[in-house]
Formats: C-alpha cells, structure tokens, sequence
C-alpha cells in the first residue's frame, strides 16, 4: 500500500446511510474516517464513537468546518437532496473530491451548477449508487455484452419498490417537498433508472413517458411511479417504483439471445455471496412441456461488500487525481444522465402522462 | 371411475399445439381421444397414428365431419384465430362442448358470437390457457390472496417473449393479418393479460393505455408492444410481450407486504416440479448490507402436467353437464375479460397509445 495515497474523508451530516459508508472507509485501506459534521456538535461526537472513527478524527459542529479543514481530501454528502446544489458546490470551491448521494439534484440544473464547480476547481465527482461498483455487476455486464449468448439487447425492466410505514410517509426526509422533492422517483426510481441505463450501456432513451397511476402526497410529492421509454434502435424499458409495495428489486434484460434476471439487485440478499440467473439460447423441448435449457444461476463472491467497492474505486480516482491525473468523467456523465430522466418522468407526471422527448 | 363419464374428443385440425394436447387426453382417465378431422384426410391420418389415438378412432377429411358425428362431446379448437368464430359457433349449434384456443378471437364481438352459441345450445367453453389449471397456480393465489403474508396487491408486472426465427417471422400465421391478426399481442399477450387478471381476482382495470415502441410488422401484424393498466383502486398493472425476444416469461406481483415471483409461468422449465418465489414482510439488515428475511423457494410436485389438469377439468365439467348441471361460467367470463384487455391494448397503439377507458 506504500505507493498509493490514503485519502482523508469527511461526512458532512450524520443521515442514516453515513453508517454503512463511514463501515465501508473502514474497509479500504487507501481511505480513512477523518472528519465528521453536524449542525449538532454532540450528534457528531455521538456518530464518530458510534462509527468507528479514529481516535484522532476530526468532530465538527458544522459543515463549513469539514470544508474548511485542509487536511480533509474528500467529502461524502448524504444531506436532502435540496441541500446538494449548495454544499456540493462550496465543497468543490474548497477542492474537496465530492461522494454525492443520489438523487444527486432536485433537477439537472443543480446538478449542473455542481458539475460546473467541480470542473472548474479540477475535483472528482461520484454519486452514491452502489450497486453498480459490485462485481456481480461486472460479471452481468459480460454476459449481457456478449453478442454469441445475449445478443442485442430488446427490452429492461426494473422495479424497486419498498413499503413505508405511517411514519415514513409522513415524517421522513425523502416525502417532504422541501428536502427530497422528487420522493420516490428521486430515491426508489433513480435505481431503476440506473438500472436501466447500464443496460443500454448509457445511451439515452429518445422519450420517456410516465405510466397513468402515479401516486402523490399532498404535498405533491411523488410516492409511487412508473415509466416507459424508448430508444431509437427499437429498444424499449419500463420501470416502477414506489413506496407504497413491498421490497422488490428486479432488474430484467432481455435480449435476442438470452434473458439475464436478479431480484436484488440494488442490495444483494447477502453482502458475501451474491447471484444472478442467465438464460441463454432456450426453446421448449419436443411438446413444448419444459425448456431447455433452463436458466442457470451464476454466483459472484467478493471479499468487499459493494459500498466498499465504491469508496476503493472512488479513492483510487482521487489518488490518481492527487498524482496528476485529470478527474474520471464517466461518474459524473451518467449521473447527469439519469437524473436528466428523472427529471423527464416527473415532467410526463405533470403533463398527464404524455411522452418527454430527451 | 365407474361413476365418472368418458369425455370422448374431437379435434379440429393437426396443429402443432394439438400433439400436445393429445398427449394429455391419454393422461386423463374420464378422457378419450375420438376423432380428427382435417381438411386433409391423409394429415388426419398421420396425426392419428403419429398421436396415440386408439385404433377405433374416428379419422375424417373435414372439420363438419367431426361435428356431425353424434358421439363426439367436446371439440379441441386449435385453428387460426380467424376461423375461431366460424367453427367454434358450428361446433355449439351441434352441442359439442369446446376447448378453444387463446386467444378466443380477432376480438371481443367474435368471442360474445360464440358465447351466445354456447350459451343458447347448453354447452361448456373454455380456453386453451393451461398455466391456471397446475397446481402451482394455486398455491401462488393462496400466497397472494394472503392478507397477512402478501396484503392488498399493488402491482403486477409479466413479460412473454420469444424470438421467432426468420421462417416464423415470414410465415408463421401469428404473423399473418387473415389468420392470427392480433399477432404477438394475441399469442404471448394473452398470457401476460391472463396473468395480470388472474392476479388481481379478474378485475378488469379501468385503463389500458399502450406503450410506445410497439413493432408492427409490414401488415399491420403486432410482433411486439407493451401495455399500462391501472384499476381504480390504485393497482397498476404492466407487461410486454414479443415476437423479438429471447424465450421469457415473468410474473412479478407485489402487495404491501410480499412479493410473488416466477420466470416460467406459462410452461414450467419443467412439467412434474414447479418452482416460485415469494417473500413476505422483507426489510433490510440493521447496516442495509442484506435483506432480512430473503425471498424462498416454494415447490409444487405434480402428477398430471398442466394440460392434462385442463383437460381433466373441462371433461369434469362436461360430465357434470352430462349429468344435469349448468356450464360453469366462470371460464368464459375470464377468457372474455382477457379479450377485453387485448382489444384495448390495439385501439389504444391505433390512437397514438392513448389510454382506452374499460
């Protein structure tokens, strides 16, 4: 480890979800818990001992504190998401790589103003999804990829859906119009999105069309939705998300030659042993009774769960970044990407549902 | 068996489908194969001897011939949709019971001639859908009609693809607007509309909007298309079907506490053990690093496979019938209703897939 660069983490706030990632820093050895904090002095004190921080840890009673910190290299933003426009930028402005939660903006405008000020202070930017830095998704974009076995891709559907309790969906951050506005598409549907996305390899849809159904608070804020959309090749997409169902996390692409299915694909059941099921060039036998083959169901092991994956990747960028390097632009172009069909979806919503050109 | 009468079968034509519905005749005791006729006499003979039909089989050169032999009860209609109408009507006004093959017809106002056949001649119908009669089928409804374990269902989601080669996609008569007009929509879309209705009791949903992307072949013939339904009580439904991709078939139902999956529910990978899985009040770990509890394997053994459990039930309804009883309605009402749905998805890619009111 001599050779590579330790990089020091900030968390700004103490949101739930700064658990798991302050435990994943914890796992890679080229990144380390420096600095915590809160609005709240005591509440950061309390996350740091509660997580594992070392001794000699930084705790603050502000965010401005974390960006004020030289020492501090990059920071982890799991704030509302109505707060990402102006912490994400005065992070960049204090040169600190930036780990954002999804959904990264309220709209791809803010998105846009973080971008420009990461750009222009030369910082890296990734945002928050984790799946995607899980080898298991490796090994499905193989198969998927594989012209012989998958062929060309037709069709993706993807579902996560998880049912909120009373307090929930009343109380919590992500059904309030003035933190996390976009609710469930914002939270559950930028999954989706994503999933979706990777599977057409990051190529925009042409239109996105919201499904009839859609349900709102009173606030206006979505808590269940669906979409449709098409690409110019043919390809089409569907997604629904909600927090009003059951958890359900179902990825299913289907190509000309094989259909790849998981249910977890967002957080495997297990963070060890992880699974996805291929079927590739399959019929029916003589009297259409069974097919053959079957699917078969492929295993993934690894040794970091995937969050931890996503801060060794992420810390590798900024040690490249600190070596000389130029920030890696594939991160932040398929977050844009996806936030920018969000924003396509809840445009369709408004208009009664009717098809958003992208 | 004693006290169980023998359903004797005629059979209309040699599809394809129609071996494998022979098969299941020789599985079922209170069943016989009878009689073929085809407009080919030599082709009636073949599938006779190729079938297992007994020797003193009746083997004609026409369809009337069929009809018109006073010892036939009930006749297996597996020709193009198009002649459904003419011969299925026929078959009522000879009072031969009907197993018809889905879907029932080019539409509704088809399908409603035929039933005011049966209706006024006393006989039973029923479609050829035989993923509802196994056994498996029941034991998925008792999970999702579960309100402890599954709750109120919130969604429905199925997919049917298979990727015609290009003899089929040239010559099949799926794809032939005078013999199956509805095309993919009415072959594998009648499965994922059956599958969406059986799931939510056979409600039929208020809309049925159409989604965009649907491929139409040089004759106006569907080869693939997809389809939003949503009930008034908030239930929303969507599947896809298609001549254009890899051999899939999803069911994914979700209630406020459970999920229902399987990918083979219209033809069991295999006819003796089926499998599905349901989860049922699934959070996450106290990290979000795993699901607590994860989904289970839930197996269904069978003796008869499930087109011989169709055939048992319809010749149980028949015999029934043979001994005073009334035609059990319940089978034509769901085909009717699946109709429905198909005719609504068609006008609504007609109109620019607007959403067509039920």
């Amino acid at each position: 480890m001599a050779s590579e660069t330790l990089i020091r983490f900030g968390i700004l706030g103490c949101a739930e979800i700064a658990r798991k990632f302050s435990r994943a820093i914890t796992m890679v050895p080229t990144a380390t818990l420096y600095a915590v904090g809160s609005r709240s002095l005591e509440k950061a004190k309390a996350f740091a001992s509660a997580n594992n921080f070392p001794p000699n840890a930084k705790v603050y009673g502000s965010y401005e504190e974390v960006l004020e910190d030289p020492d501090v290299d990059a920071v982890y933003v799991p704030l509302p998401t109505s707060l990402h426009k102006k912490w994400a930028v005065l992070a960049a402005q204090k040169k600190k790589h930036i780990l954002l939660e999804k959904p990264v903006g309220l709209n791809v405008a803010e998105f846009d103003a973080i971008l420009e000020a990461c750009e222009s202070n030369g910082v890296q930017i990734m945002d928050g999804t984790m799946w995607v830095h899980h080898p298991r998704t490796a090994a499905m974009k193989e198969f998927i990829s594989d012209a012989d076995r998958f062929g060309q891709l037709k069709s993706v559907h993807t579902i996560f859906s998880f049912a909120g309790d009373d307090d929930f969906l009343k109380n919590d951050i992500r059904v309030k119009p003035d933190l996390d506005g976009l609710g469930a598409l914002g939270d559950a549907g930028w999954y989706c999105t994503r999933g979706i996305l990777w599977a057409a390899n990051y190529e925009l849809p042409k239109t996105v069309t919201a499904l009839p159904g859609a349900v709102l608070n009173e606030a206006g804020v979505i808590l269940s939705c669906g979409s449709s959309l098409q690409w110019a090749d043919g390809k089409v997409a569907t997604f629904q998300c909600s927090f009003l169902s059951h958890l359900t996390m179902d990825i299913t692409a289907i190509g000309t030659k094989g259909t790849l299915h998981l249910n977890d694909f967002i957080i495997p059941f297990q963070a060890k042993e992880a699974h996805f099921s291929l079927a590739s060039k399959s019929g029916f036998n003589e009297l259409v009774t069974g097919w053959e083959p079957t699917p078969s169901k492929q295993i993934v092991m690894t040794d970091l769960p995937q969050e931890a994956q996503m801060v060794r990747e992420f810390s590798r960028l900024v040690g490249e970044i600190k070596k000389g390097s130029k920030p890696e632009t594939k991160w932040p172009t398929i977050s844009r990407k996806t936030q920018l069909v969000l924003d396509a979806v809840k445009v369709s919503i408004k208009n009664g549902f009717q098809p958003v050109e992208l």
